[in-house]
């Protein structure tokens, strides 16, 4: 059987599209025959880097305000559940996004995010103190003291810096991004159909 | 005959992404049953007041250089040309707003702002000249001269500062928006297929 195609989904707990992206994008992938990556990271850092010390929805309340309310019918259309919003906004994210990275390898990364995202914004529970996240992992039959403490050792906290560097050289300036195999990027929930087409070799036809 | 639901379009000569939904509102709004209204505005006041002085597309590098490939894959998509980048960009749109402005009034707004965009952004001209917004004018059979003339009248430059009061007031940050009959408003040219549907009474089920 020919190797499937891979996509990755490059995502940051506290974004709000990044989680409309990581609860569409599986049976998306599915149908597209399209293997997803998944690879957590911190847009802190990237954010940092342009100036903002904020959220942009924050930073920009029209475009906040907006943004809310596009989320609540992007939800609907999906056929999500109400979106709950976090408070505050944008909750720290440091905590979970180490535990995601020490996740990557021992098999529970994709079902931990997924739980992430709905305690976050469909549960509108904190994820941001380590006694939430502890107790994210417990609810899907980990061991969240035991991990938490795994998560918090040198290896991995540098392991999440590396994927933060390699987001950057790579393009990625916001969250959700999918960049494709031969690095095409896509940025955005809005481009989740396009990227996956992408890396099933569908190309819009005409393009340069 | 019932009266067709009306979507107002706010757009900016200088903005990639409503040269997009120019080029698609036609078509969509005719198989969706509604009356478009076409609403020139300048964006520049708007970000000026939000602390930026150029496009974001130029203040955040990285965010600029993806934006430019989707607006190539995302014509390719929707069968339009190869996208040419005005240079400088963005475009002083100011000359041919004012233009737009008075043309509301005189039965030819659309096919001219048909013709400012695609002037910039498939022929690769500028826009930004009065002498040049006078040859788009001349183009499509008006007397360019003289409609510049009375573009730049007091009566028509205040006409224009109103509607950027009336874009700002009623919660618009970016362009294109689409501002439904009630006041519901969805931004950016990935929003024209909902906004729509919307405008013609279809609401995503469950959407508070």
């Amino acid at each position: 059987m020919a190797r499937r195609p891979t996509l990755e989904f490059w995502y940051e707990f506290a974004s709000t599209y990044s989680y409309l992206a990581a609860m569409r994008i599986e049976a998306l992938a599915e149908a597209a025959g399209v293997e997803i990556r998944w690879r957590p990271f911190l847009l802190g850092p990237i954010f940092a880097a342009q100036g903002w010390t904020n959220s942009p929805f924050n930073l920009y309340p029209a475009k906040g305000r907006n943004m809310w309310r596009d989320l609540d019918r992007e939800a609907a259309r999906h056929g999500l559940p109400p979106v709950t919003r976090p408070n505050p906004f944008p909750q720290n994210s440091l905590a979970a996004t180490r535990a995601a990275t020490y996740g990557a390898d021992h098999g529970w990364l994709v079902p931990f995010s997924k739980a992430v995202f709905e305690t976050s914004f469909a549960r509108g529970e904190s994820i941001a103190e380590p006694a939430a996240v502890a107790r994210i992992l417990d609810r899907i039959g980990l061991d969240g003291t035991a991990i938490l403490r795994a998560a918090a050792g040198e290896a991995n906290k540098g392991r999440l810096k590396v994927a933060g560097e390699e987001a950057r050289s790579r393009g990625i300036y916001g969250a959700p991004s999918f960049l494709a195999e031969d690095g095409e990027l896509f940025w955005g929930n809005d481009r989740l159909e396009q990227a996956l087409a992408w890396a099933a070799g569908d190309r819009p036809a005409g393009l340069r």
